[in-house]
C-alpha cells in the first residue's frame, strides 16, 4: 500500500515537473510573441469554442451525471454546468480579451537623466503562472486567455469534477495557441484528477510556477495561502460595508443599499453590513430595512435596528466578520463617520467599501481613511470588477497588498523592466 | 536547560509580538500623516545626526572593538566602521530622502467610465516592513528613512555585531519620530541580539509584518526566502554581464568594460562576466583584456581569450556563474548577440546586463530579449542604482519579479487603493 503509494506520488511528480520544464520552455517564445499572434491564438480558440458547442455541452453532461451521482450540493451543481449560453459567453469572452491594449511592451515610464540616458519602464509578463480552480469550467478559458494575452505561460489545475468540460474547452485553446504557431505548452490543464497535482504547485514546483492565482472559496484560498512557496495572488473574502451618512439623499442610499446587497448576492463585491449614522437614522434606518425586506433581504441588527423595524433579527458578534454571499444583511448604527471607518477597520477585510452622502468632507475623509482595496463615495459596491472599471476581464480581486490590489486584469499579470539607452556613459566616482 | 531555552524562547516571542503590534498601531497614524511631518521627521533625525556625532563614534568605537576581539574579516569590519565622513553622509541621505516627492496619496492613474464614475489608482503605504540587516550601522539610518518616507512603519533588526552604532543612529531616528508628533513606534529597532528574532521576523509575525526586506549576502537572503511566510523583497545576488558586439566603439566598449567592472568591485552592479562577438574578436578582445589587467583585474577566459592574451586564466563551468564581487572578470567569445543573449539567460541573475553596440537593431534585439530587471545599451552595468536611475535612495535592487523588480526606492514600498467618485450610480444586470 505504501509501495504504490509512494510510486504514485513519484509518477505524478514526474508529470508535474515535466508540465513544469514545459512552461518555462515556452516562456521566451510567448514573451517575444505578436500582440497579434496571441490575440490570433484568442480568436481562434473563441471560433473553436463555437464550433465545438456539442462535444463541450456532452462533456459538461457527463461531468454533471457524475457530479449528482456523488451527490454535489445544487450550489456546486449549477458552478458546473454549462449551456448554449454559457458557452457563448466563454466564446465572447475570448474576444473581448482579444480586444484590449496589449500589455507587455508597453512603457509605463519614460525619462531622462542629466547625463543623456534614456530609461523606460517597459512591461514583461510575470513568468509561468499556476491557476488552481474549482467546479466552474468556464475559468479554463477567462484564465487561460488572460495568461496568454499577458504573455504568461499557465498551468491549469480545475476541480476534478468540471474535468471533462474543462479538456474540451482547453483542446479550444491549444487549437487557438497552434493556428498562431505557439507552443502548446503556453496553455496547460493539469491531466490528473490527484489532488496532491495542488500541493505540488504550491510547494513543489517552486522552480517552475512564478505566481499562484487561487480562484475558489475560502478554503481553497487558505490552503493556497498556508502552503504555498511562491508569491501568490488571491483574496480571502469580500466582507463590504456601505454607510450611509447623516448628509445622505434618502432616494439615492436606498438605490446604492438595494443594489450593492441584492444585485448578485453571491459575488465578492457585494455588501454584507450597512453602517448608518445615528444623526441620520430617524429618516434614513427604517426605509432601507423597509426596502431590504421587501426585496426579500434578511435583515439582522444591534438594538436599534431591531427597534426601527419589528422584522429585524438581532445580530450577533459573529454577523460583522460574516461574508454571508447569500440574500441577508447585518445592519449597525454608528456614531457618524469616524465609528463607521473604525467599524471597517476592525471587521471589514480590506475589500470594497461604499459611503453614501452629499457631503463631500465626510466623504474625502472616508475615502482617504479607508484602507480598503476600493472605496467609493455614492456608488454600488458592486462595481468592483475589473469589467466595470474599464480594464476588461479580470482573473479575481486581490485583497494583498502586494504586487495587484483590486481587479486583477492583464496588466496586473504583467512584471516590468529597466531599459536604458546611452552613448558611452560610465559611472563617476 | 530545555526549559530555560523554552522560556526565553518565549520571551523573544513576547518581547516581538510586542514590538509588531506597536508597528501595526502605528500604521494608520503613519498612513494619514502629512507630507510636512514626515519630512521634519527626517530632517531632525539627520540634525540629530549631526549633533550627536561624538556618541556615534563611540558606539562604533566600542562595536569595533568587540568584532575585532571576535576575530571579524577585515572586509567585515569596513562595512562596520563609522567615520566622520560616513555619519554625515548619514545625516545627508535623511536630508535627501525628505526632499524626494512624497509617493503616499499620489494619482498613479485617472480615468473616467461611461456611467460617469471616476476612478483613481492612489499610492498608499504596503503596510509594516521588517527589514533585516548585517553589519552597516547606516542601514538603520537609510532604511528607517525611506520607509518613513514611503508612511511604512518598520521595524530594523541589524546585524549583531552594530548593536550600539545602530542603537546610537535609532535614538537620532526617534528624536525625529517625536519632533514631529509622530508616535516612536514608526521606527522600531529588535534590542536584542538573539538570532531567533529573525526566524521570528520570517515566520512568526505574519499577522503584525507585511513585507520583509533582507539586506546583506547571499546566505541572509536565501535563509530569507527559504524561512519567510509573507512577501519578500530581495535579490539573490548579481552576475552582470557586458556583451560587445562586432559594431561596438573599440574606444567605447574599453571605457564601458572598464567601468562596469573596476569603478567598484564589491557591488551587485559590478559586470562578472564579459562576453566579445567572435566576429568582433580580432579587433576588440585582446585590446579589453589588456586594459582589464593593467587596471589590476584577474581574467579568466575560455581557450579564445586565452590564445589573445597569455595572461588569462582558464575559466572553469563555475567562472559563468560565479558572482565575484571582486577584481576579477571571465572572458567568453560567443557566435554573436543571440549566443550571448544565451549566455546571459542560462547564468545570469537577472540582475544587470549590457551591450554595446554601434548598430541599433543589434542593441534592440538584445534590449527585448534579455529577461533582466536592468538591460543597458552603451552605458555601463554600474548605473544600477536607484540614485543615478533619478529615483532617490533605494532599499536594494530586486531580481523578483513580483511587485517591485530593479531598484527599490519610496515608490516601491507603496501599494495602492482605487478611490471612485459616482453620483448615485448602481451596478445593472
Amino acid at each position: 500500500m505504501t509501495d504504490t503509494h509512494t510510486a504514485d506520488a513519484t509518477a505524478l511528480a514526474t508529470q508535474m515537473a515535466a508540465l513544469g520544464r514545459a512552461a518555462v520552455g515556452c516562456r521566451e517564445a510567448l514573451a517575444q510573441s505578436s500582440t497579434d499572434q496571441r490575440n490570433q491564438a484568442l480568436l481562434t480558440a473563441a471560433a473553436q469554442i463555437r464550433a465545438r458547442r456539442p462535444e463541450i455541452l456532452e462533456a459538461n453532461r457527463q461531468d454533471m451525471e457524475a457530479a449528482r451521482a456523488r451527490g454535489l450540493s445544487s450550489a456546486m451543481l449549477d458552478r458546473l454546468q454549462l449551456d448554449d449560453k454559457r458557452v457563448e459567453s466563454m466564446a465572447k469572452g475570448l474576444q473581448d480579451i482579444a480586444a484590449l491594449a496589449d500589455p507587455v511592451g508597453s512603457v509605463s515610464a519614460e525619462w531622462s537623466r542629466p547625463n543623456g540616458m534614456v530609461i523606460q519602464r517597459v512591461r514583461v509578463p510575470l513568468g509561468v503562472i499556476g491557476i488552481i480552480y474549482e467546479s466552474r469550467p468556464n475559468v479554463t478559458a477567462d484564465a487561460g486567455a488572460l495568461c496568454l494575452k499577458s504573455g504568461n505561460p499557465v498551468i491549469l489545475r480545475g476541480g476534478s469534477e468540471s474535468r471533462r468540460s474543462s479538456a474540451a474547452i482547453h483542446e479550444c485553446l491549444v487549437h487557438g495557441l497552434e493556428s498562431a504557431g505557439l507552443p502548446q505548452a503556453c496553455i496547460q490543464l493539469v491531466p490528473t484528477a490527484d489532488r496532491a497535482a495542488v500541493g505540488l504547485m504550491l510547494s513543489g514546483m517552486t522552480e517552475y510556477i512564478n505566481v499562484i492565482v487561487p480562484r475558489g472559496g475560502r478554503s481553497l484560498v487558505e490552503r493556497v495561502q498556508a502552503e504555498a512557496r511562491v508569491p501568490v495572488i488571491g483574496h480571502l473574502e469580500g466582507i463590504c460595508h456601505v454607510y450611509v451618512d447623516r448628509d445622505a439623499n434618502v432616494e439615492m442610499a436606498r438605490r446604492i443599499v438595494l443594489n450593492a446587497k441584492m444585485r448578485r448576492t453571491g459575488i465578492c463585491g457585494s455588501a454584507e453590513t450597512l453602517l448608518v449614522d445615528r444623526a441620520g437614522a430617524a429618516t434614513h434606518l427604517a426605509g432601507l430595512i423597509e426596502a431590504l425586506i421587501d426585496a426579500g433581504c434578511e435583515v439582522r441588527g444591534d438594538a436599534d435596528a431591531q427597534r426601527a423595524d419589528a422584522r429585524v433579527k438581532p445580530a450577533t458578534e459573529e454577523d460583522w466578520r460574516t461574508e454571508y454571499l447569500d440574500a441577508i444583511i447585518s445592519v449597525r448604527v454608528v456614531d457618524g463617520v469616524d465609528a463607521a471607518i473604525e467599524h471597517i477597520a476592525r471587521y471589514g477585510s480590506a475589500h470594497t467599501e461604499a459611503i453614501v452622502t452629499d457631503n463631500t468632507a465626510t466623504a474625502e475623509r472616508f475615502l482617504r481613511r479607508v484602507d480598503s482595496a476600493i472605496v467609493l463615495h455614492n456608488a454600488s459596491t458592486q462595481f468592483a470588477d475589473g469589467g466595470e472599471f474599464g480594464m476588461g476581464a479580470e482573473i479575481g480581486i486581490s485583497t494583498d497588498r502586494f504586487h495587484a490590489r483590486g481587479p486583477v486584469g492583464v496588466e496586473q499579470l504583467t512584471s516590468y523592466k529597466y531599459v536604458v539607452r546611452g552613448a558611452g556613459q560610465v559611472r563617476p566616482g
